[in-house]
Formats: C-alpha cells, structure tokens, sequence
C-alpha cells in the first residue's frame, strides 16, 4: 500500500494535527491542528513533504496514487463548501501555499483566488454580485500566478496598472472601476502570454497543477537553498503543499483580513497586538499602501468577531504554550483563521514572554531557559541606534562587534586618546589595527577598519572591550596622509561625525541617535534560573581589574584568560617594554661571552702582563652594559605587572584567574612607522639605524607561526620569571589583606610536552622563591593553551604536567585549516557563500575538524589525568552553539568576553536541559 | 647472588665475547672476542656498564661485591704478568679506557701507564734499564692523568715542557735527557698540587679507583650527553670500563705502535692500510709530531711482525664480516693487538666495500645494503671541495644543499643572469631569495643566504636544483646599497671571487677547486640490489624537462610534484602572469556588474530613450576591458604551459607525473621593490600607484595562512580552467607521438570536502571539454595533497573523491607545530640544543606528532577508499628515517629532489629488509 500522500481537514475535524510537522509542514500542520481544536478554518488539504521527496529522488515525477489521492480530496473540499472549482454558477476559489517544517522565506510563497477562470469570473459575479471585486480578484490572480509560479517579474503588471491609474488619475487601486479593472485583465493576458509563450490557463485544475508544480520546485531554487544553508535548516525532506478554500476580506466593509499577535513581541507586554485592514485582502496589509488600524479598534468595529478572536486567539496560546502569530480573515461578518504559528519577537520579548509564562504556570523554568536564543542577547547588552533615526548608509562592513557608537572620525590612536581627554566622541577609523592601537581604541567609542575580519585584532579587542567595532569595511579607501577616508566617491575629513552599527556593519554619516541598554528584572531572573541548571562553568576573559569587574556583575565565576601583554601596552610601560626587547636577543650570546671572558680573566690572574687583564676586565664590563640595561626594564615592568594582578585578583575575590604568560611575538612591541621609530631611538638614547636593525631583524615572515609563546619563554627565560614573580607576589599581597586568591598560570603555544615541563619547572622554581622570601603559601595551578594541533594530538603527555587545559580555538582554528584570521576575508565570504563553510570557523568552531582537535585533546589529556580541568579561551567559548559542543565533549567551563557572559550562562544552561532550542526569535 | 660485575680477559680465553658489547662496551667486548679468536691481547679485565648503571641509580655508590671482584680480578692479572701494581721490583702498569656499546668521542678516553710511582719507577727501571724511558712514562702519566682524570688543563704541563725544551735548544721531546724529564716530572707534580690541591697519588690503588671514577663520571658529562642526543644514541645503559696490562711501543727500535685498516677506508681499495711509528707510544701517533710510516713499510723494516700482522687482521676481517680498524703495538718484536672495532669510511668506500666483501660471499646482499649510511651518499652526488686545497673560511652558515661552488658574487638575480650569459661563474648572495630570483638561482653556481633555515626558500628551491647552497648566515651583512658584504670587519665587494661548501656550510674566500663527483660501476650494483628489495617506490620532485631527465638517470619512477609556479617565472612569462593577477581578484565583481548591467539593458530594450541604452552599452563595454585583458593574459600563459607539460611527459614517458596546480598566494608574482615596480607599471601602461595599490591590497600578514593553494582554484576558476586545459592539451599531443602519459592532477591546501568536490568537477568538466575536442582519451587521476590538519582528520570524507594523497609534510609540520619554517630560526636551534626537539622537524619528520597526523590520514582516507595511492612529496621524501616510517604507515611511494633519488632508493631497501643500518660510516 502506497502512504498518504493527501491530508485532509475542514468542519471540525482533521486528517493531521500539529504533531506532524516533518509531513505536513508546520502550516498545514497548524491549520490541521486549529481544526481539531474547534476553531473555524476555511477547509482544505496538505500534499506531504514526502511528495516532494519522492518528486525530486524520482526524476521529478509525482508518485503513482497522488492523482487520485488529489482528485478525491478536492471532490470532498468542493462538496463541503458545495461549490466547484471553475464552475459557471458557484465556483470554488482556492489558495495555494508551500509549507515546509521549519519557516523559509526562500521559498514559494502563496498564490489566491486560484480557480478564476472566464467562466468562474460568471460564476462568483452571480454569486456575490460585486463585479468590481470579481475582476479586482481576477487581475490579482493572474499577476500572482504570472509572477510566483510562472516567474513574470512582477513589475510588468504593475506598469501597466499604473497606467490606468495615472490615466484616470486615480490614486488607490481601489479607485479603479469594474471597467478599467476588466481591460487591465486582459492587458495582464496578453503580457502573461508574451512573457511565457502562452495563454493564460483557463483550466482550473491546469492552474492548480502548474501550482503545485511551482511549489515544489521553489523548494530547490537558489534562494531556498541558500536559506537552508544560512540558517543550517537540515534534515528536513521538502515542502509541503496547502491548498484551501478562499475565504475574501475584500467582499465589502462587513469583511477584513489582519495579523495579530497573543502578546507584545516587541515589548513582551501580556497585551493582545496586531492590525487589521478593513475590506482588504491579505496581501494589502503587506503591501503598506493603507494603513492598516490596531487591533484594538475591532472592538470597536466588530465587537462580536473581536471577541471572537480573543477567544480563539487564548485558546490557541494556551494550546502550544507559546506566543502565536495568528492571520485571520473576516468575510461578511465570518471570522476565519487562516494560519497560526510561534511569534517571532525581540530579545526583550523573549525573556518577558518566558518569565510571565513560567510565572502563570503555562511552562516550566527548562522551558523558559530554552525559549531564548542566546545570541540575541547581545541586542540588549549593549546600546543600539533610535529604530527611527534618520540614518545615511555609506558603507556596510562586517558586523565584528555588536553596539552602535557615534562619534568624530580620527585616524590614529593618538588622535583618539587626546580628543577622547577634551571629552570628544570619536570613531577610530584605521586600515587595520594593531597592539599599538589599544589605547585608542579604549579612548573610541567605536572601531572602523577596511581590512580584516570578525576576528581580526580590531574585532577581538573590540569585542574584549565591549566596544562597537565594524571591520573589513573595504569600500573605505583610507588616505592616511591626507587625513581622510573616501567612499563611492565620498570623500569623509578628520573630525566630521559618523556612525556606526558593530550589530550590522553599516556606516552612517552624521550623527545618529542611540538608546542605551536597559536590562529589567526579568532578564536576571532568567539567568538565575540558566544557573540553576546548567552543568558548565562559565569565565570571562578579562585584562583589566575594570573588565574583570565588569565580568563578574554579568555573573563570570572566574577569568579564563588574563592576557599580560595588554597590559605591556599601558602608561608609561612600553618604553620598558621595548628596552627589554632591544636587548632581549642578545642576552643569552653575551652571557656566553662574559663567561668566556670570565674563564680568560681567570687564566690571566698569575699573569704578571696586567694590561691584559685591565683590557679583559674592561671588555667584560662593556659587555655587561646592555645586560644591566636589560635588567633595569625588567625591573621596571616587574611593579606595574604586580600592580595589574593586585587590582584582578582583588577584583575577582575567591574566584580564579588565568594568566596567560606573554604570548605574542616581540616585534608587535616596535613602532612600525618611521616617526613612531624616530620618537624611540630618541627615548632610548640610541640611533634610528638601530632601531630598524632591531625592527628589521625581528621581522617575520608568518608572525603567526613565528617566534610568539613559551617559545619566548624558553629563550628569554628572564621574561617570563619576571612575570611570574609578579603573579606570586601579587597574590602574597592580597591575600594579606584577605583576599582569597586563586592563581592559574597559562603557558602559551605549547607544542612539546619539554616545553612545558622546562617552563612548570621554572614556574615552580620562582614561585617557591617567592614564597619563602615572603614566607607564604599560595595555592597556585600551572595549566596550557591547547591551540596547536601537536598539542591536542599529544595532549596525553602533557597532562603528566599540566594541572589544567584551557583550548585557545582561534590558533587552533588557523592551524587546523591553515588559514590567517586576519588574511582570510579574501575567500572566505566566497566559501560561505558557495556552502564550501557553512559558517565562519572563527565564529563557530568547526566541530567536524577543529572540533574533532579538541576532543583528541580532552580525551588524551584525561587518560594520563583524569580529573583534568579543562576549559576554552577561545573567541568561540562565547558562541551558543560551540558551547553546546563544549558541554558535549566534556569541559569544565567556557570562557568569553564580559558582555558574552550573559549569553554563556544561558547557552551552557539550554546545553544542559537537551530541550531543543526555540527558532522563534528575530 | 648479585651479577657478575667483572670479565677476564687473557692467555687465549676470555669470559666474554663479542656479542656482549651491551655489558662489556664495544671495546670490551672485541677484546674478549680477540682473546678467544687466539690473537695476543695484553690481558686484563673489564667492569660492565651495568656498574655504571647501578653507579647512578644509587647516588653514585658502587654495588656491593665490586671491590671484591676487583681485587680477584687484579689478582689473577697480576699473576699472569708475574708483576704486581706499585712493585718496586716489578711493577704492573694498566691501561684504564672507557668504553659503551656505542663509539663515543665525548666520553674519557684513555689513560696510559698507570700504576707509576716512585717505588715503580724504581722497580722499572731496574727491569728495564731503561731509565729515560720510565722518566719518559712517569711525565706522560701525570699529564694524562691530571688531564683526563682530574681535569687540569694540558696546556700547563705542556707550557713546563716547552720551557725546558727552549731552555736547552731540543725541537723534539725525544731530545730531552732522563735528568731533564726528572725536573719536570717534579714541576709537573707541583703544578698538579696547585690546581688539584692534593699531592700526585702515590698509591697506585688510588690512581685506579680515581681513574674508574672519572670514566664513570664521564657518561654523564655535558660533552657525552650532548653527543648521545646529537647521534641518536638511546637505549644505553652506561659505559663499561677496561683495564689492560701495559705493553710499551716506545721501549727502542724494536717496539712500535700502529692503527690500520683491513681495507682503505678512503678509496674501499681491498688493500691493507695503515701507518705505524717506531719506538711510541699510541698518543704520539695521534698527536702527528713525528710522521708515521706506511703499513707497508713494516713489512720491509720486521717482516715476520707484519706477517702476522696481516694473518690477524684477516683472521678478524673474516670473523666479524666487515673492514676493522685495529690498533696495535710492538713491544720488543713482540706483536699486541689492543683494539678491533668496525672501520669508518668514506661514501665511495662503503659502497665497494659493500659490493666486494658480497662478491667475496663474505656477506649477502641485505647486509650490503645495510651497510651504507644513505644520507651519506650526498658525497656521491655533488661536487666536493678538494681536501687538498688551502681554505680561508671566513663564516660558517647552514648546510643547506650539499655540493662545493666557487664564483663571483653578485646580490641580485638579475646581475646573476648577465654574468652568466658571459660564462661567468657566480655565486649569489642574498638576505634571503624569493621566487622572483629562481632564474638568477638558476643561473649561479651556489647560493649564500644571511637568513632562513634549512627550509627556507633558498635551501629548498636550491636543493630541488641540486645547486649548493649555505643559507643563514647571519655573520654575513648585506649593503645592497654598495654592493657588498662585510663579515668580522672584512669586506667583500660584489665581482670577488668566493667559494661555498654546502655540505659544511663554511664560506671561503676566493677560488678554491673542487673534484667533480665520479659514480663507480658498483654504485650502480647496489642501487640495483636495492631495487630488488625495497617495497616502496621513488619518485622525484621536478619542475623542469631537465630536472625530469635527472631524475629518471637516477633512478626515479615517476615524478611526485612539479610545481607549475617554478613556471611562472620563467622568460616572459612572469609580465602575463602579472597581467592576470592585476585583474583576477576583480574578476568576480566584473562579472556581476556586466550581468546586473545586461538586465538593465534587456529592460531598457522596449525603451525609446536611446540615450540610456547607449550609456549602459558604453559602461558595458568599458567593464569588459579589463575582462578581456585578463582572458589575453591566461590566453598567452596557455601555450607555455602546454609546452612545459609535453616536455615533462615526454621525459616521462611511460611513468606518473604528478602536477599541482597553483599553489602560491599571488602576491608572490607581484615585484616587492619600487624599481621592479615601476618597470611592471611601464610594461602593463598602469601607474606605478595602481601596480602598489594591488601589492598593497594583495598583501597578507602571514600568507602561509593565506589565499593560496586551492582557495586561488575556488576563487579565480580561469586560472585552474587554464592550467587544467594546459595539461590534458599536452598529455593528448604527446600520446599522438607515441607517448605513454599518465598525468595525474593534484589540488593543494584542500582542508574541505567540499573544496576537492568542486575542484574534481571542474577538472572532469574541462578534461572532457579538451578531450572531445581532441577526439582523443587520456586516462589521469585527480587527488589531493594532504598538508592541513584539517585534511588529515576528514580524510575519509576527501577519499570519497580523490584518487589518491600525497602528503605534503612541510605545511604539515608548520601546521601541526605552529612553526612557520622562515622563522624558527630564531629559536629551533636553542630548541634542538636543549632537547626539546630532538631534530629540526623540517627535515626529520616528527613522528611523534606531525607522523600522527600523516598516520591518522592514510587510515581514515583507506576506510572509505581501500585501493587509495598514497605518497609524501615534502622535502621529508628524501630523508632516510622519514623513508623508514613511510614505509611502515604503508605508503605507496616517496617523492624527493632528483638528487636524493639513489638515497631514497637505499633507504626504501633498508627501510623492507628490517636490518639495522651500520652506523660505521663517517
């Protein structure tokens, strides 16, 4: 026996129900629901989704048994609404709809009044004797028709309406006659018939069949599959094909059509919402040329069908337990639901609906958890321009860090900072910007770059800040000599007010309003309940006490990465910082030499030839210079390192801190520019030559790959003692005055288990140091990045070391794939846009490789340690569906910028309840 | 009952034997095996490495029961010699040698005579009435044993002696008289108080455990641990320590000392070979004073002595299979053998060596394949240096590819190519190269690099050459400026003759000559042999029809990768290649303008306006300007290609050629300095901002990481399209003459399914375009390197499509490591030094990580493809240990530079006959 391939429902009672989504897509399966539920539905039938399956794996046949399947249907539709598609007397008009299980725009979308014919036109001008609303039907069908299934651009037909209109110098369509409305019909036949090649189907059953056909084949159209990719809609078999009974808002003013919501999906407000439009059809509202009234106002109008409609409108919410987005029609008096599914709303909405229902007992508090999209979040952590603003769109980069941010365009980070002093706004507008830059860009409100992508050095301090950014804006040509930026032809000066939107990319001219955030109770509520059950921790990464505090009021149980190069970035420190690095290469070579020298000076002590050993001793002595020189800013950095650590770990009071020891490569310390180099070698007391010899030598071909890490560690040893120095002493300090301190020291790039074991040694040796000089115990933890595929892939034997993984998912997202974050926005858009990604890795960690990296890595790493605390630092550790990832394969806790933290909480919560996260959010 | 600790050794048997050099020492045991072979050895005994063992597992204490053995031991010698240590009428001196079962430079060597004292002076002297002589021992004592037990430096021994020697006018130290060697027996008494502070032992117990201790001290000192790590030595337990009665070659013209070969270590000459010197001792020989004579000579001078001489050494050339090197002495026309050990030898040596002694049936052929260290067959393959010839070294870089150059210098490509034309030979030196200087490498005799490592472009392009080159060294400064170099102050000014060794990576000044290198018949046998054996087969890397011919005269059975970028560059091509790339990356952009602009038109075409019409066809037309010039430029690059691709074939005839298709990003086309700038502005009609705009928007901060491999296939399809068209046009042309061609086409950097899907489409779809058109059938492969992690791990998903892997281990290795190999020179040195890698990984594959990777790829690529071709083809496809592992993960063949082919060959043969390879080569 062949399956059902024809769902039926109508007068009470239905084939389906709104169980069978995966079949019956989630309207018809909706519409089959509603009339199980009593409520008035205009009848009809679904043609399955595994129609569709069967048409397409069969070559594009329909399976056998589908046409009689068809046929009877239709014979019951008509015989219920005792009229007959296309019949002279009483014809029976229908609406076409596809369908699918989950929601796509992608695809066909809805064809009415499908059955008018000549002939049916005779018939519904008998019945309803209103001819102007017959050929105003006729004439919407075929432009419908031409342009949905037969793919007739739209404008075509309303070039020609307009016409008429401009002719009869009438305004509305509504203010053309019966008359002008039959000429355009047939004006509408011949374009249809020059356009397709043929006449206008004057059968109905071949218009219903060339329907069908559409709706099934808009299901592997580009911009159907592209959806699908877009939003990873999988699984699903195809469309869904709906056909109803037309049911008219148009057939005078005791008729209407609207679109309501069961509560505010803006503010969330328990309050019914929604307009209508009085005799109109449904298309009308869409179109926007009348003002359709509030829903209120049919109180007014139409008391009865307005309760009616509250009525219906409470069954149906307390029925899915969930907001709906309900359509309705009025003919004549006769209230019609033509389609119910879950509200789409705003984050604010969201996270009201959730808290007000679970509070009515309508859901429980898992239920709440997962009703929220956790990436909509960030709509309300951060501030957000006037929705009515006037806004001049010049360019759209790429949306790198959420806000809206309004300020004087500057094109260097000095710039910034010192009109950031006289209390200016500013956009930092850059090329592409750099750890020189961080000052600035603190001083900015926002980050405007032409290169790089979401997580370029902009995008990812930006994020860590907080701090609007659009990057990868390539349309900017920037002049930095002229001071200016240019655009299609624009050309924008230093100074002039712009805009922009880190959320979307856009970039406005001018200055445009913004609302700050407002977070309402009920949005606490939500994450203390996300707490309460989820199983992962969640961290923020934070380099300043500021941000760490920051971290903490979000509801962070801990820093997971504490990156100590930020801070070489501040004050007055990067002049120690570049001392140390002019002589850092050269020292253990000249340690060799002093030692050599040493050895000479020794044999020379029975010398009696004295000026020997004056000539060694003063070789020695210039050879010990630079390393005093080296010393001294090591010596230097030490207090202001202790200074940071005093300031987070008093911050984070009894929760722990990850410190990352320094990690990237040296050179990024040296100015780039030659003024910037001039203003060094005149600070440091040495020729400009120099510098660029230092600059020149320590230059990189694939800085990313280079000299960066524990390998900098390992061959400049006094560094990171300095570092870890400042870390013990800290801690000995606070907890003197009763902090509780729980340091973790991170080593970087590590891709030996030697490495690693070289550095904890060291580590161990100077924190004992420490200690005994202060005579204290400090609980400390020494953990590493995994964030180099050798490091996963031998992760076994570093766990014989290392007290606590913590997975750096951007380097080992570059690594996996090869690629440079920073290099990859000259393909990587095109991937996306060709499916060869999916998404962007750097966003959502790949789970299919990078993914399987990581859990080479846990599962390695807890076969030599069991109980090893493992984490992520990445800028993935924010992203909702890697933290469900994390969740699977067994971390300990997520780690994300402060303003992600929210967002964590509630993503790792959803991870833990296995509830399937609701799509119904905008 | 604890183990025995002790073996005798003496009067024709021994209580051990060759097959326990893991107890006994190499040394130990071939003088036990010696002794029971019935060749007079001095007797003594020999405490095993197993003391050593216990020695420092139990805080340096000797294991219980030792002393006593020892004191058993000495007995029995001392009763075989009827003379006792420190009699003072007849007193014993020993030897005292380490020895472990591995030849170890970096241990303590030797000490002879001990057991002098005053009372044995006495006791020898009266049994020798040889008085200067027992003087002569007692000096040579104290230096050796101040020197190798106790650590005081020789040169103050020897500064005592020269003083006496000038003081009375004697050249030679056999001038000074027995009083005189009695003063400085007592100096050099005092001088070993001073440093030592403690008197000369004068019990000769105390000099043996003080000599015992310092042999066992030794293993572990900075110089033997080094060695170890730098040989690979492993799995040792420690160093065994020999005791030896003394026999004298300095005892008057009937005693003499010797070293000798079993065959000529040098030329593989089955001649006997040595020297010896009459009346000395063993370190006289060494310390080349007095000049030995030929071996020969000892035939004219004792002929009985050489007699047997010759008997033993062939008694022991037959016993152990394999040329000795074998020390003895002649006491009083009596003959001692000390020591027999395997003889080292030279590259040309090894081979005859191998080949005679498996003629002679002395040995089969596995063993004779076994026998040759194949990374040392480079001699073979290069030019060398005449040793003969004076050197002036004036810096030390990396050995970057074998082989001896002298020329001109030059600092730039360009200046190479002229003064090549002029049948100049020069050598050119750069801070590094890049790929724009492939012709001017080309065209030079060597190449001297001041940065980069072993990996770098230089090392590697040049290797692929066969062309020697020192890269890296940084003693070296460049001025480009005026032409010059500078190193420790000296100068050298381009037109100066150098010469460079990249086999030493020493740079010599002015002309030093070199031999060329000669293949013997039996090079040829062994290559043969080894074909017989191995399971894998060898392919070479080449890019040219003459690199193709190479390698095929040595040996290669296909080619692995030819690299169609090295293309590029050659003769004019480069101006099309740049003519492309200026428009490629607008390509995209073009194209849907033109298409938007096509519709307008079509809209536009009922239009009576012409005026629109005309400006949309005019800005039509000026958008496919640009269209049209890069079509020209793949149109003019399409023939050369071809060109290049029917040479190779046809060099290959009947063979695999492996193409990649374009790897590199393309910013490495484009000139990097404003001169070359320029000159491509004037040859495009661009200006010179245009052609830096495009460098500018080209640039990549690590392009390792970047827009390169198949990304550029994905993103620019023309140029594939070109590429692909080039190859199957030639492979077509060639088989119509009768060609055998089996073209397979390899795609880069793939770390998606998706990327090779849509790759494999695109060449099926333009190989069957060509082959319709040719009427014509080629059978060819489409496969994929594997050089991404990512690869690796979705390698059974890649599988489903590709034909067959080629892992390209370099990218890999900078993958998996995080090493980017132009950088790491800044610390894999220190790396290497203090063991945490215990080779570059660059040029030993890192089986621990990166062979995970490769492992982990072969197995998931055959679960979905069983049959799948596997090779390597990154510069690891020529080093030897790499062949090895090759051969056990199961791939199918190794790819390598032509040069290495009679290597790979070897080393495949070593790698399936299992044997252990000989480590006696030099």
């Amino acid at each position: 026996m062949s399956p059902k391939y024809v769902y039926f429902f109508g007068n009470g009672s239905a084939d389906g129900g709104s169980g069978m989504k995966h079949l019956l897509g989630g309207k018809g399966a909706n519409l089959a629901e509603m009339t199980n539920l009593g409520i008035p539905v205009p009848p009809g039938f679904t043609i399955t989704t595994e129609v569709c399956d069967a048409y397409y794996k069969n070559n594009k046949q329909y399976p056998g048994g589908l046409a009689q399947e068809l046929e009877k249907n239709l014979s019951r539709l008509e015989k219920l609404m005792g009229a007959k598609l296309g019949d002279p007397n009483n014809p029976l008009l229908v609406s076409v709809r596809s369908g699918a299980a989950a929601s796509m725009p992608g695809m066909m979308d809805t064809v009415l009044n499908l059955g008018l014919t000549p002939d049916a036109v005779t018939g519904l001008i008998k019945k309803t004797g209103n001819e102007r609303f017959v050929w105003d039907a006729y004439r919407r069908f075929i432009t419908m028709f031409g342009d949905v299934v037969m793919g007739v651009e739209r404008h075509y037909f309303e070039e020609i309406l307009d016409k008429y209109k401009k002719k009869t110098r009438v305004k509305s369509d509504t203010g053309l006659t019966s008359d002008q409305l039959k000429k355009i019909v047939e004006e509408f036949k011949s374009v249809y018939k020059k356009k397709t090649g043929e006449n206008f189907p004057t059968d109905p059953k071949v218009q219903l069949r060339k329907a069908i056909d559409a709706v099934f084949a808009s299901w592997n159209n580009q911009r159907a599959i592209k959806y699908r990719q877009l939003y990873e809609i999988k699984g699903l078999i195809g469309t869904a094909v709906n056909i109803q009974a037309m049911v008219f808002g148009n057939m005078g003013t005791s008729s209407a059509t609207g679109v309501c919501f069961t509560r505010n999906p803006a503010t969330g407000e328990n309050k019914f919402y929604g307009e209508f439009l009085v005799n109109a059809q449904g298309e009308d509202v869409v179109a926007g040329i009348r003002t359709p009234e509030p829903i209120a106002n049919l109180g007014k109008e139409m008391p009865d069908i307005y309760k009616q409609l509250v009525e219906y409108k409470n069954i149906l919410e307390n029925h899915f337990k969930d907001v709906q987005d309900i359509e309705f029609t009025i003919q004549e008096n006769r209230l019609f639901m033509l389609q119910t599914r879950t509200g789409k709303r705003t984050a604010k909405a969201a996270i009201k609906f959730a808290v007000d229902m679970t509070k009515e007992g309508l859901i429980d508090k898992k239920t709440a958890i997962s009703r929220i999209d956790p990436s909509q979040l960030d709509q309300l952590l951060h501030p957000t321009f006037d929705p009515k603003a006037k806004k001049e769109v010049i360019a759209t980069g790429l949306p790198a860090s959420p806000g809206a941010a309004t300020g004087k365009v500057v094109f260097n980070a000095e710039d910034a900072e010192k009109l950031a002093e006289k209390k200016e706004k500013v956009i930092l507008v850059r090329k592409e910007t750099s750890p020189e830059d961080i000052g600035g860009m603190h001083a900015s409100k926002g980050v405007l770059t032409t290169r790089g992508g979401m997580t370029s050095h902009a995008a990812v301090v930006a994020r860590g800040m907080g701090k609007c950014c659009v990057a990868g804006c390539g349309a900017l040509q920037i002049d930095y000599k002229s001071q200016t930026f240019t655009v299609n032809g624009k050309v924008v000066k230093k100074g002039e007010y712009i805009s922009i939107d880190g959320s979307t990319g856009e970039v406005m001219l001018g200055q445009v309003s913004t609302i700050e955030p407002g977070l309402s109770g009920d949005f606490a509520i939500l994450m203390e309940w996300a707490d309460e059950v989820r199983k992962l921790k969640v961290r923020a990464n934070a380099d300043t006490s500021a941000d760490a505090k920051k971290a903490r009021e979000f509801g962070a149980e801990g820093i997971g990465l504490c990156r100590t190069e930020h801070m070489f970035f501040g004050e007055n420190r990067i002049d120690s910082v570049r001392q140390m690095i002019l002589y850092a290469p050269d020292i253990k070579n000249l340690k060799a030499k002093i030692a050599a020298l040493e050895k000479e000076l020794a044999k020379a002590a029975n010398s009696k030839t004295s000026d020997i050993k004056k000539e060694l001793m003063q070789a020695r002595q210039e050879l010990k210079e630079p390393l005093k020189l080296y010393t001294s800013s090591l010596k230097k950095l030490l207090p202001m390192q202790r200074r940071d650590f005093e300031q987070i770990f008093t911050a984070m009071n009894g929760l722990p801190v990850t410190i990352r020891l320094l990690d990237p490569p040296l050179h990024e310390f040296l100015p780039q520019e030659e003024y910037n180099q001039k203003e060094m070698a005149r600070q440091m007391k040495i020729s400009l030559k120099e510098v660029q010899d230092k600059v020149s030598a320590l230059h990189e071909l694939n800085p990313m790959l280079g000299h960066r890490g524990c390998r900098l560690g390992i061959t400049y040893p006094e560094i990171y003692d300095m570092q870890i120095q400042a870390i013990i002493e800290a801690a000995c300090t606070v907890k003197k005055k009763g902090v509780s301190v729980y340091p973790e020291i991170m080593l970087p790039i590590i891709s030996t288990e030697q490495e690693f074991s070289i550095l904890r040694d060291e580590v161990q040796r100077v924190a004992k140091d420490v200690m005994q000089k202060k005579g204290m115990q400090i609980k400390y933890m020494v953990g590493t990045m995994i964030e180099l595929p050798r490091a996963a892939l031998i992760a076994d034997k570093i766990a014989k070391h290392a007290e606590f993984f913590s997975f750096g998912t951007n380097d080992l997202t570059q690594m996996t794939f090869g690629f440079s974050r920073d290099d990859v926005g000259s393909f990587v858009p095109e991937y996306i846009e060709k499916g060869i990604l999916e998404k962007d890795p750097f966003q959502v960690l790949d789970q299919e490789g990078t993914g399987q990296l990581v859990d080479i890595g846990i599962k390695n790493g807890r076969s030599t340690r069991p109980g090893l605390k493992v984490g992520i630092c990445g800028e993935h550790g924010g992203n909702p569906q890697t933290i469900s990832f994390c969740h699977k394969v067994g971390m300990d806790y997520v780690s994300c910028s402060p303003f992600r933290v929210p967002i964590a909480r509630l993503a790792a919560a959803q991870a833990s309840s296995e509830q399937p996260v609701s799509q119904a959010t905008v």
